[in-house]
């Protein structure tokens, strides 16, 4: 199986497979080169029914800080043929989501450190979520002028649509803990050692499940959960784009990377 | 802004508009008088994207307990050219209830004391939810003979199906930490200074959250949760009508204001 | 109220239907027998309104231990005309948990020993569940090569995907503390005197509720919460046939049967 240019590092073992997000010096930041090795990762799963569970991480102390804010700027600069390359990107997010969520093996995730935006995604389709206490969960978007366009959804299934929504508004900041309390992660961690026993005891229990038995009570469950999904996400990465391009979302980045706060942070903004 | 014939008690704070729901001597019980002026104040949010964030309370140490009998009982009494009256007034909380949820504005309620049907269904709709532990949260619907018809829909989203049933069904109080357990509030404060000062930093949050970004977070997770919402709520409306109708309310509002036990409380009823 | 053969024990108490699993032996493992005997009492819960509470509990120490293999296996010996028996009788149970989930009556459910597969579904649908401490709550179905069909979709209503797609995945055990966190279970008892009280106390708070209203509440509640449950059912019998009459269905039974771990259980398998 290939690393997808380094941005992850890939270990096999057995019928295990270890998935570790690559990019330390960014925070594991989602560039759209992640994005598509992990879809390439899990189009490979699919195909190998000796893969039985994928074990999700990141390198550095971080699972990972959300989108690369670089590949939007350069999604922007090369719009093209009528479709909208920053919906195109967006979208393309979805669709790792959807196939982490809809994969016929177990995915568990190992959240520490930053698991924000594309990351706090990724921690809401794993099948089994592991958080440590000092985990740090976040949607920034509103933050930065814009919206958690194809992560909503899978926020919305996992949390509910009350606490989706006061993270998506407020911004707030949830650590292990509360992210247990809410339903986000499944297992709390004190720390890492505390999480990889609990992963090791975890992988025991997937093991003793029927490969193609879990993957039906999969599918079962997510069917029983999901209206179309695919319009949902077609239609918030549309919304998304604008969003993506507009002039709040200019000012949120540049406030971002300048360590300042935005012009709508005042009392009577 | 018009303060609603002082049923409300409005004051602006930059961005800011608290409102305070002004019926102390009543607990704060929902006329529909006050749910006009309520429906008036989101309809002057919508129109003004000066106003950011909205936090409701209720003076006098209540949030609000519930619809008021009185209104119910005139209602009854105007029957006239086909439509329900009952039905109509029930329908225009649930008008009240949908304005909250889809605010563009971020909306915070402060639960203390008595947050019972009607005030339990606000409590439902806000974006973010802080409660007082020795807040006293009830649906006591069917303890009058009625049901929670209009808040229903709005109670399961925000529970899911089974504690909404759990707690229409038996009734049962819920206090400010259970509230927060079953994900009814999102922050719990031992005190009303407590409460207050998370509101405050909560308030910094929003603040920090570009407001149309914000608004378009809402709506995505809206969408991504709701079947059609309007057509229950019609269906419930009509229900609510025929209950508020049966000699069972009748009973049970007699029981309620006379202190007693309605006939159906014993054993072998 | 007939007794279905002994394979219940049921006692009334003014408008209280007390309803044991009554084959200790099996620790009330769900025979076709069991299923039919309870369709028949809320059958006749709905044709008799002074019926207004059930509570279901089972005899010697546990609630119910799953499905009866040995049923499963009768229906495959005797295929017949074209419908298939194991998907029938897989349907029936799930015709029973929508008769729970949707009866006029209030139903309590008293949790402790093994509450599994079908067992854990009965605890789903209940309006009230009590669990103890000790109860160990588990979906062993993908272990046995089988899968959770009639019950998933009442298991994603009750604790939404995140924790039903985790207990279907992993066959993890939760105790009575963590069914109540996660949802499952709505009161925490320390054993099984305190359950009863509890009990006790929640059936008066019932009996305050007018029947009409509460019956009322309920149907709201449940339209709420549901796309059309019916043809999810469906599906997931003729789904849950396909799995019985499997090899690995075959050997996660006679693993079970034999106490041996099944041949899926190997790092490399």
């Amino acid at each position: 199986m290939k690393d997808g240019d380094g941005v992850l590092a890939l270990h096999r073992e057995g019928n295990l497979l270890r998935v570790e997000l690559n990019r330390p010096e960014r925070r594991n930041a989602m560039s759209l080169s992640m994005v598509e090795a992990l879809l390439r990762v899990f189009a490979e799963v699919e195909a190998d029914p000796s893969l039985r569970i994928l074990l999700i991480s990141g390198r550095g102390g971080h699972f990972c800080a959300g989108g690369d804010v670089a590949d939007m700027a350069g999604a922007a600069a090369e719009a093209s043929d009528g479709t909208d390359p920053i919906a195109a990107l967006n979208r393309r997010f979805g669709d790792l989501l959807q196939a982490v969520e809809g994969s016929r093996a177990a995915v568990i995730a190992l959240c520490e450190g930053a698991v924000m935006g594309g990351g706090f995604g990724l921690a809401c389709v794993a099948d089994l979520t592991v958080a440590l206490a000092s985990a740090r969960f976040r949607l920034p978007e509103t933050s930065l002028g814009i919206t958690p366009a194809q992560i909503a959804p899978f926020v919305v299934r996992r949390l509910g649509l009350s606490q989706a929504r006061r993270l998506g508004v407020t911004g707030q900041v949830v650590d292990g803990r509360e992210a247990v309390n809410i339903g986000l992660a499944h297992i709390l961690a004190e720390d890492r050692a505390a999480a990889d026993a609990m992963i090791r005891h975890s992988i025991n229990d997937i093991r003793r499940c029927e490969p193609a038995a879990l993957a039906a009570t999969k599918r079962l469950m997510n069917r029983a959960a999901q209206a179309d999904l695919a319009p949902t996400l077609d239609a918030a990465a549309a919304e998304f784009a604008g969003f993506a391009r507009s002039e709040a979302a200019a000012q949120g980045f540049a406030a971002f990377l300048g360590r300042q706060p935005p012009p709508w942070a005042r009392e009577d903004a």
